[in-house]
């Protein structure tokens, strides 16, 4: 422990910023699919094509661009296997696994609660039809 | 505790699932102004004028509907108070406070962490580059 240490800390990112990158990050890993694919990679290695049938209703082109983004910031390996026929599969880097965490959290929140939100909705909607 | 309790439960959202609610909640609590909302409100009560202010680079229109989808699933409350001039203020419900906190657990892992995602940005393009 060295007593400079935190003046050697790198910037935080600053999300209330405009211009701050940690907006892009936080897009990429709460898109649609982003939280989706981050999560369904905590539990392996996948070929896209597993990926695929793992996460309802995304189209190809949608899991690729998502897997591109999620790979260029670092949370996601794409490995190439030179086998006969090839393939490529998907798995986590250590900072992915870190940042899926965050995300599986919240994901696991609104699943356990989403009967909460429903009859909110509900009441909600009673109360707008009977004003 | 009832040892009927678990068959009482109501059923859990399941976000793989193409057409679970679920998806719409997270796209609401993900989206690039709801993650700022839910962590600005976090801090206290806000009027409309001053959340937008805090919030970098929102548009009036966006800021609203942000406010609207989160007020429809029982996260936001919408005050209205008939002084003179009236105003109308905006905090989180209970249910909102707690997905908040799992936003914020979200954005302040991005927020912390965010000189590694660069630097694995960069050595990734200077890789590319090489190539």
């Amino acid at each position: 422990m060295n007593n400079t240490e935190t003046l050697d800390q790198p910037q935080r990112g600053e999300l209330f910023a405009v211009a701050c990158p940690s907006r892009q990050v936080l897009q990429n890993v709460t898109s649609r699919w982003g939280v989706l694919v981050l999560v369904a990679l905590m539990s392996g290695t996948y070929r896209f094509s597993d990926l695929r049938r793992k996460i309802g209703g995304v189209s190809e082109k949608m899991l690729a661009q998502t897997l591109q983004a999620l790979e260029a910031d670092g949370f996601v390996l794409r490995t190439a296997r030179p086998v006969v026929p090839p393939y490529v599969e998907y798995s986590l880097t250590h900072m992915g696994q870190e940042v899926a965490r965050e995300v599986e959290s919240l994901a696991d929140w609104i699943e356990g609660n989403l009967y909460r939100i429903m009859a909110q909705r509900q009441a909600r909607e009673s109360e707008l039809q009977a004003a």
